[in-house]
């Protein structure tokens, strides 16, 4: 039997019991941070030099000179020509739903005008240059390079920037091709806290950017957390997390894939059911248990389960909604007959997938919305990456002579009621109040 | 003379010496980030009774119980009805033109179907709770409250919660009557680096929020950035600064008055006037010899000039507009004959104040748009405080049975690719293609 934890919510220690579950801290410690500035030191002291250092060090090979670290255009190119066609088919299939998607993000420059003539406005603007962080090895995901890539390149943004490090000179073609698909202007052959702080300042070779987008390791986030301020930066993200309500007429073994689905991440993923049919509880849980063996990464998903995971007893719907609201998760799957009913009583959830055909998985790819999502209940505040995290506004205002007269009367009330004089007088200037 | 660095850009030095002008490092120390972790977790540890202690050591006077930290909504009422006539109507009406400009910010859910019936979109949320540090004593600004309170109110948050700490047991009045009329929700007498911990963990007394925007000291900003995770936070500010583009033919009186009005905040703020005129760069620099002496903030005026201010000439129209791209200004004015034809070429500025009749100090009260805006060259990856701070999005996907067939080819192949096969099986079962 997996060990999978039952909660219900008429258990007198549900609230403590389901805080515990979410419980999680992803502050870097003391250690991590100390590594971090010391590479942060380096890189912008030393640039290129400490870069090469670094790669050396950490990735086990050797660029003979800086112009070894670019990966350029043409480079991306080949491995998108070099991959199966049936790779680049899939690829290209989801590139182009998540542009699609994306398109409908992009916010548009407007203003009015005030019945004096006066002009209020917000000019929206791409980022000039982004930064994209995306691991090496194993951990390397051509998906998350579609996802990030996308939604910067329809907002605008000029050069898009690639780094993906090489732990013994070991490239990724998917990733590579996956770059190509998606617009990445050129890439780095650099990972770790050094390329974050090679994107953030610059160096004879890395060109600094205005924002770093990408998951990374402890390290990386940490530089990430480091740089914000000289640079923007996407969330930080912790372990994935998927949310399935279920009233219970889904086959248990479809919501016992969706819940292995996050599982199979890793070990720190959170896969949780909620459901007010006590006996569809138990069937997912056969599921869990029949189905579990078959799968390639069967002990993550084990012990992902048995450390995070959870079937929730609720009284019915509305409990079942609570619970949602109150986790706010990153995926959250509305497993019901009649979804568009209640999904406007969702207050918090970083995407919602309705309906008992929609898999969460199918978001991760290609369904077209953003993959990047926010998650340890961080969806009480945050959103998913899109068009908008690579725009800016600029508010305009363009005063008429009449409404420049009005105005200055506040301005200037309120300016002396703070004592800020100079912001009072320049007010009546312009208000022919004179000096 | 008034000190105010002259650059030019024929000068062989002028990057170098624009560089020299721009930088700021905001990071607090290690002793103010130990000082500020150490208190959130004596916050976090004993609640209400740490507040009280912090209230009693660092704000000196002395709450009898924790419901003394309260600021229940009758006393903003109360502080509304007590000020001047004049102030309340000055108040009322930078809070509707505030409003009235928020209103335009708002972001309304959408959604569009494939051709297969499968559903997309984007479901807009408000915050369900938010807090609002205001700062205490002098540095305390009525329309800081507005331009916090009044976008986060607009975009639907049904709880805003004001602290603001009261050194010595005093309040500000005006502080109290802007929460008023801004739709403040209730206030807590507390400030510091406590406020933002009892914030972001909630103690007996104070709620828990989701989010924690406004300006602070050195600790308030150390705190925001140790607690961000566990809410969102607005940026931190940096000095405040202004750039004047001029042609020239703007009274020099009112660009010198303009140029005061940034400096006078404090001596770390940035005041730069970049024209091709060097006749009219000569004539400002007399007008602020002139004016300087009049004004009651003049010690902090000239020294902030000294410190960070300049004039500087540049060949044309053309090579302003870089270097105002370069700059990233919070606040720019284009002091210009047509500043319509020009503000398309502004690609990073906080605010725009466009032609002579748009002093800046109109935007600080009561223009409309929001005067907390992006500082320190951020302009380049941020936004002015707004409406969307205080919204959030939830990607809806509902895919139809003839849609979850045909994303489930896309999504198994790349699954497989990236060797997540539970991703791949949960897409398929939904697809028809079994187990």
């Amino acid at each position: 039997m997996t060990d999978i934890q039952r909660l219900s919510t008429s258990d007198a220690d549900f609230a403590t019991r389901l805080a515990g579950l979410l419980a999680w801290e992803s502050v870097a410690d003391e250690r991590v941070q100390q590594v971090v500035a010391e590479i942060i030191r380096a890189v912008r002291a030393r640039g290129d030099a400490a870069l090469i250092d670094y790669t050396v060090r950490l990735d086990r090979w050797t660029p003979a000179t800086p112009s070894d670290l670019e990966l350029p255009r043409v480079r991306l190119k080949q491995a998108w020509s070099a991959i199966p066609a049936e790779q680049r088919a899939a690829l290209e299939a989801a590139a182009e739903r998540v542009r699609a998607y994306a398109e409908h993000q992009r916010l548009e420059s407007w203003s009015y005008r005030d019945p004096d003539g006066t002009l209020l406005g917000q000019q929206v603007t791409p980022l000039d240059r982004v930064g994209l962080y995306v691991p090496g090895g194993k951990a390397a995901y051509p998906s998350s390079v579609l996802m990030n890539a996308i939604p910067a390149k329809v907002a605008g943004v000029s050069e898009l920037i690639m780094v993906v490090p090489t732990p013994d000179g070991e490239l990724n073609e998917l990733v590579l091709a996956a770059a190509h698909v998606a617009g990445v202007d050129c890439a780095f052959a650099i990972g770790g806290a050094q390329a974050v702080a090679a994107l953030a300042y610059g160096t004879e070779t890395v060109p600094a950017v205005d924002k770093i987008v990408g998951p990374g390791n402890i390290y990386v986030a940490a530089a990430k957390r480091a740089v914000f301020g000289q640079v923007g930066i996407d969330m930080v993200a912790g372990p994935s997390e998927i949310l399935v309500i279920c009233d219970g007429d889904t086959p248990p073994d479809w919501i016992a894939m969706d819940l292995f689905s996050q599982a199979e991440h890793d070990e720190d993923a959170q896969s949780i059911l909620v459901s007010w049919d006590a006996g569809f509880l138990d069937r997912v849980a056969t599921s869990i248990d029949t189905l579990l063996p078959t799968l390639e990464r069967a002990p993550i998903i084990e012990a992902a389960l048995r450390a995070r995971g959870a079937l929730i007893l609720v009284r019915d719907l509305d409990e079942a909604i609570a619970v949602a609201n109150q986790i706010a998760p990153e995926h959250l799957e509305l497993s019901v007959a009649d979804p568009e009913s209640i999904v406007g009583r969702i207050r918090h959830a970083g995407a919602i997938f309705m309906g008992r055909y929609t898999a969460e998985a199918l978001g991760d790819y290609c369904a077209g919305p953003n993959h990047v999502l926010p998650t340890a209940r961080t969806a009480r505040f945050s959103s998913p990456l899109g068009v908008y995290d690579f725009q800016k506004r600029s508010s305009l205002i363009m005063a008429s002579f009449a409404g420049a007269a009005r105005l200055a009367q506040t301005t200037a009330l309120l300016a002396r009621g703070e004592g800020l004089t100079a912001h009072a007088r320049s007010a009546e200037y312009r208000g022919g109040f004179g000096a």
